[in-house]
């Protein structure tokens, strides 16, 4: 009997215009669209291995080599169920194809990067199971057809089966048929976009993001003109702004975005904190650093966007990482060399650079090693991709790699 | 020839319903109406001393012992003319009064607590100046009409012009006639109101609230709605709570209101951050300690309440001070012994106490001694009050004692 296995990676996504806040959490509709940043797998991906096979006891997944438990009615059942049923139909169109969709399947999925950085490693990972999924039962839906599964094991999930930018629109339908991930521009467009994300040491365990945006959904007064008013107007601005590769609109509105979502959750009862005094001191080197181009150009030449949680993901276009990397390390020292995936600086690595002419160095203090506790450089990056089978994580076997 | 002189004492006042904004800078006209309570002066006062000679130069002010300039057109400037203006009317009807308001005046002014506190020094200061004056020419004036000058010299000054608990009402005529502070209720209606004061270190320098109050009606997107809904419901319902003493009510509604009105700062581009960690940590300790009470009482103890820096005000029934101060300073240890202005504590000092059955301590770390530098126990206050020459700021010279 063949082996029916397919492993494929998918990306991490940061949004631009944010994602807080649902209308329906069983199915994970969205209060409002949002629009993110696909981020390179070549540094950040989740990777994962499906296979069918009638001889499996029951459908078990492993996320970085541990069992976790799919729970009945879970977001991790519905995913996997929603595949099946994609594949049932398929095999009553194609009645010689193998009924795959009545065998159990073996998951094995893999982030290479700390869960720890708090990077949204949920969205690459249910991306990861969907696509691969799709790609076991030889589907032959679109990524927006699959996006709209994605979304139903974690909402931002569902933008992180296009590469490039990518919105997701909220939709209507109750039955949350029409919300899902489109493509406004590819990488390709625009592959001038970087990232350089800033871990930041956090003390304290943050509220998570389902029950955070809830408790927004059902205490926030200022929500609602956020939802009905404010990010209509500002996904078809940054959209054109991501057509006309116009980076000075870009960044404002993605700054102005971040800003609205914490000042929601602050305005939550009791009120939701995810900033710390670090993430606030990256936002005022930013903000200083904008100034001086502001000044002197006339256009912002980065910009800051925080999630739920401290770490900073700072967008800029090529030719300002190495000055912002600079900055970043003058105000918080790294304990480790900077891993440098573009070889912007020589062997001697990051210096003390040159501060832009007329930066008020007094916008935030300098912080002690490991306030800000990594640095990780990416870009703008390609969707979903399939990998061969030299690089599956289940054994023959069947079971993890890892574990044999 | 006779001495005309008068001295005053002013309150500060801690807003419940914040004031960010204003339709009218020249005139300090609010986006806004907006409520507070005022504390008592025996704790926290600015004392102003005002005397009109002929023979003095010019009209003089000292402040802290320090002669400040009385700029043409300035606030300083204006409240003296327009205090001036309401003596020359008494003038020309009282034709036997002496010309005072032809008189160059002197004044000078202390406040009792440090300004590096960040305490609202501005607002019981210009009360204090147009209290005193008000006092040396006679006027018959009502603290709301009073109230009306003081406003054109600090915005937050018109409500220490009363005791207790008091709008500012933000009126609608142009030339502000209506912009005026009211009494909801006086001391004596709910003296058990009591005010710790937490003075937070902070090492960068906020941004003022003049500037960034403007910029926030110029870029944030949620203060509309703040302006025109949300803040109008809320005046009702404290102004409500505070006459049936509903302290529930009226702490949910100062919590909600104070992390709003840093949450439209945050939504301001480049956005304003006043709270720092320490003051995030204290809203957790607060909101912990309110959870065991809402599960124990079904009703909040505590309310905090933040203004344009990092400092807590928390107000509280005089039942719970004890409570609270062992908590804070469980949570942030004090280099100097409590002022125990109430006598809650024993000559040992607080002690560590007990924390609440249920009380997580894992809500905050323990921070350094210094994160909170001061700890200030008071309560409700009554009106500027008008003291004796004995307590006169002026020597019989016409200059400030201080420099006699």
């Amino acid at each position: 009997m063949p082996i029916y296995q397919a492993t494929t990676s998918a990306p991490v996504n940061i949004a631009c215009i944010k994602y807080w806040g649902k209308r329906d959490t069983k199915l994970i509709l969205p209060t409002n669209s949002s629009l993110s940043v696909t981020l390179d797998q070549d540094h950040l991906r989740a990777t994962t291995t499906s296979r069918a096979d009638p001889s499996f006891e029951k459908d078990t997944l492993w996320l970085n080599g541990k069992e976790e438990v799919i729970a009945d009615g879970g977001r991790l059942a519905t995913c996997i169920r929603e595949m099946k049923y994609l594949r049932s139909q398929l095999e009553q169109q194609k009645p010689d194809a193998p009924k795959l969709s009545t065998f159990p399947v073996h998951i094995c999925s893999f982030n290479n990067f700390p869960t720890a950085a708090g990077l949204a490693s949920s969205a690459a990972g249910f991306a990861a199971l969907v696509a691969s999924l799709a790609a076991l039962y030889e589907l032959p839906a679109t990524p927006s057809e699959l996006s709209r599964i994605a979304r139903q094991g974690s909402g931002s999930a569902c933008r992180s089966l296009f590469g490039g930018f990518v919105a997701w629109e909220m939709g209507s339908a109750p039955d949350g048929s029409d919300s899902l991930a489109i493509e406004i521009a590819p990488r390709e467009h625009w592959p001038d976009i970087h990232a350089l994300i800033c871990v930041v040491s956090d003390d304290k365990k943050g509220t998570s993001s389902t029950s955070g945006m809830q408790r927004t959904v059902e205490t926030s007064p200022l929500l609602q003109h956020r939802i009905g008013t404010v990010v209509p107007a500002r996904m078809k601005a940054i959209s054109d702004a991501i057509r006309a590769r116009d980076f000075d609109t870009f960044a404002s509105l993605t700054m102005q975005d971040s800003n609205q979502f914490h000042a929601v959750c602050l305005d939550t009862d009791p009120p939701i904190f995810y900033m710390n005094d670090v993430s606030r001191a990256i936002i005022a080197v930013i903000t200083e650093y904008n100034r001086i181009a502001l000044e002197t150009t006339g256009k912002r030449k980065a910009a800051y966007t925080y999630d739920a949680g401290p770490n900073a993901v700072i967008y800029t276009p090529k030719e300002n990482v190495r000055e912002i990397v600079e900055l970043i390390v003058r105000y918080f020292p790294q304990a480790e060399k900077f891993k440098d995936p573009f070889s912007l600086f020589g062997v001697a690595g990051v210096g003390e650079g040159k501060l832009p002419e007329g930066f008020n160095e007094r916008v935030a203090k300098k912080f002690d090693v490991g306030a800000v506790k990594g640095l990780i450089h990416t870009r703008v990056g390609d969707g979903p991709r399939k990998l061969g089978d030299d690089e599956a994580l289940l054994a023959a076997s069947g079971l993890p790699k890892t574990l044999a």
